[in-house]
């Protein structure tokens, strides 16, 4: 018998996008009573060191932590775990080989979502770690997408700035400086934008801007991607 | 050594009561980095029997699956426990035998945070089997609050259509026969009041109804009482 269905989130990166990702998770199901939605269970501690700053060698990785929380979502039988952070993806794979159940990549949730408008070049906002792995620019290509990156200047003063603001919880005012950066990467050509970290489209509404061409928000893919997934599941009995 | 904090919250009833708690707990720490937030852990598992129709007789017992969530937030760590729903307080009893961890009560955040405003009575809405439960009125008159209740010709005509409107999606039209309801408890003289139902908050806001004095949400106080917890432990450290 196939384990039943038990979506993990591993949280905690922030304590707010884990939140809002859940959000994203009720609306992605078209639901007419609670019964139908996704049961889930969340991980949500965020006592775990900066990823960013694990990233540039300025600080402790993450790791251990990441791996205590798929431990704890394994131990009470997630079926399918999703991480609600884009940068926590670099240790993806490590992930993977301590967990049982299987890890859904933000990427490949995010690669279908983006492939389905068909634009020819997309703006992608992200964290410099997620810029050098890579991970989207190579499945967007393969989908003959073109992706525009932010600048070295502009990832200084309207990313960075941005995002810690958002995690000072000076939200708007965070998301006026990511819509520096949002509009710098559409001025260049960009046709659609994709906001692979997790403050950038909270901080966004909270700003009140919008891109012409609705942006596609990695999370909001993947939380389609697991109410696809917990569907097709239901129709099997 | 004592158990680390990790707050387990048992969700499910509905799982848009237990991401709007969620809500309440970031909001109710005052945080300046994602790493004070508070450690959570989240059982939103909402294939659940309806509580209503269990205590009014007329579905199952919704026992199993809540002593099921509670074993699951044990077996991970939680080290307190708590629900977002006012009604699975029925259960209460029960489910601090099934459980390691303390669970906090709901009536108890909300006394005390009634307390603090020294009222000398508030007007309680609530479900007809939180009326019966007493669990409020209790606590309010040990601090010598007296509490003034809904009567039946209020539930019948505006309470009970004003949560089955706010349940159908009809929210400003539930809130505004909620609001009645509300109005006819303050104009019996109640000086503040205790919206024990997690419909009737969001379904006032929804209505702009707001009373002279600002209400007491339990679910609020709720969050409040672990937030005071959380920082408790921290300074020990």
């Amino acid at each position: 018998m196939a384990k039943p269905f038990l979506l993990g989130v591993l949280g905690g990166m922030g304590p707010l996008a884990a939140v809002d990702f859940q959000h994203q998770l009720l609306q992605a199901v078209n639901s007419q009573s609670d019964q139908q939605q996704i049961p889930m269970v969340v991980w949500n501690v965020p006592q775990i060191p900066d990823r960013q700053q694990a990233l540039a060698g300025t600080g402790p990785s993450p790791l251990p932590q990441l791996i205590d929380g798929i431990e704890k979502l394994n131990r009470v039988g997630a079926s399918h775990i999703v991480m609600a952070c884009n940068t926590a993806h670099h240790w993806f794979e490590a992930l993977q080989a301590a967990s049982q159940a299987p890890l859904l990549h933000i990427a490949d949730a995010t690669a279908e979502a983006v492939a389905a408008l068909s634009p020819t070049s997309v703006g992608l906002i992200a964290t410099q770690g997620t810029l050098d792995a890579g991970w989207f620019q190579q499945r967007f290509a393969r989908h003959g997408i073109e992706t525009l990156l932010p600048t070295a200047t502009e990832i200084r003063d309207y990313f960075v700035p941005g995002c810690y603001a958002v995690k000072r919880g000076e939200v708007a005012a965070g998301g006026e400086l990511l819509a520096r950066q949002a509009q710098a990467l559409l001025d260049r050509g960009a046709e659609r934008l994709v906001l692979a970290c997790t403050e950038v489209p909270l901080a966004l509404r909270a700003a009140d801007w919008q891109p012409p061409r609705k942006a596609i928000d990695p999370a909001e893919a993947m939380a389609a991607l697991c109410a696809s997934l917990w569907q097709q599941q239901q129709t099997l009995f």
